[in-house]
């Protein structure tokens, strides 16, 4: 089946790349307004492009907002938070946080804190000033490297470099002083309403590079 | 655990941020050089940003060259390409596909194709001049949308930002007229030599939206 994308809704183009593009994985990025208001959401259009300088993206979409049988995009929360402030920390979700992470996900009053929503514990950063969730095994603290805009809906949704300043790592997940991989559990994303444990894991040795 | 990264080693970072960042989809990329010679390479820096426009993003960062004891760093094939030519296909690696996409991590000379080396099918293409993966279950036709520059190691790693003209999907992978995560039967990347399968899914129903 061929689906040629000049010619396909927005709809469509939405649910086959969500399912073709997996797994992915997921920023729980947490930020604050101007005003110090905590707001914490996850986002799946997200990868680490650079590790010198070390650099994340993640795109958070316009939001689509219905009232009165008449709908427009706007912004979201996060993505105004990161370009009133310039700061923000991505937290890893291990799968026993799954669920906590959903509730983040719906959308809440400015005023409500998602960490209290979802009974989280919040707690300082080192290099920044939004919170980390303390539940989280890896937190990133980042600050804003560039926005990059797709000139299509313009100022709804961009695309978000950070760089990646520090790294929290609980002790319970490293293993002979890396990253262990079934210690941190993580969980990544899929379509629909579909999420994947990386538990079920493989290893390959890469070929030897040629000289 | 804290890490500062202003103030850690370029493997350490690769390494941290390698297994932190996890599970990441992977871009098995073919491109033609402007003499019309195939190339094909998985990359894990990767993933979908934007449904509307269709964009997404993926990062060959730079190569080690080691020879006669020193080391210097060089632009993949792929970045070549695609800056030649300004065309790309992402196919879409399967369970079953993860050891020959692995043997086209090897560097090969820029003569021999990957294609042949790993014993795939090379079919042509829709609308773009690199072939697809006829094993691959989706592919995903590319032309270059932005490349952008990290500001350091100049010009041997970059962003490349593509817009999707059009996807193929095998038609065993569809299932009362969508992607079936369990037919697709993705892997993703994790840190080290680890892979992880998409066997091992879930499901959790997103929140209400507000209104």
């Amino acid at each position: 089946m061929l689906i040629d994308f000049s010619d396909t809704s927005l709809e469509t183009k939405y649910r086959l790349l969500t399912s073709a593009v997996v797994p992915r994985p997921i920023a729980w990025v947490s930020t604050k307004d101007k005003n110090g208001r905590d707001n914490l959401a996850p986002f799946s259009f997200f990868n680490v492009v650079s590790t010198d300088p070390p650099i994340l993206v993640f795109a958070p979409g316009p939001k689509l907002i219905k009232k009165d049988g008449q709908s427009r995009l706007a912004k979201k929360d996060t993505l105004s938070n990161i370009e009133e402030t310039g700061e923000f920390v991505v937290n890893i979700v291990s799968y026993e946080l799954a669920q906590k992470m959903n509730q983040t996900a719906a959308e809440y009053p400015a005023d409500v804190s998602e960490f209290e929503a979802a009974a989280l514990t919040a707690v300082p950063s080192s290099m920044v000033r939004p919170l980390r969730v303390k539940e989280s095994p890896i937190n990133l603290e980042c600050k804003l490297h560039q926005l990059i805009d797709f000139g299509q809906n313009s100022g709804t949704g961009k695309l978000i470099l950070g760089q990646i300043l520090c790294i929290h790592i609980d002790d319970s997940v490293i293993v002979d002083g890396r990253i262990d991989p079934t210690k941190l559990d993580a969980v990544g994303r899929l379509g629909a309403n579909y999420y994947t444990s990386t538990r079920d894991l493989f290893s390959i040795v890469r070929p030897s590079i040629a000289e």
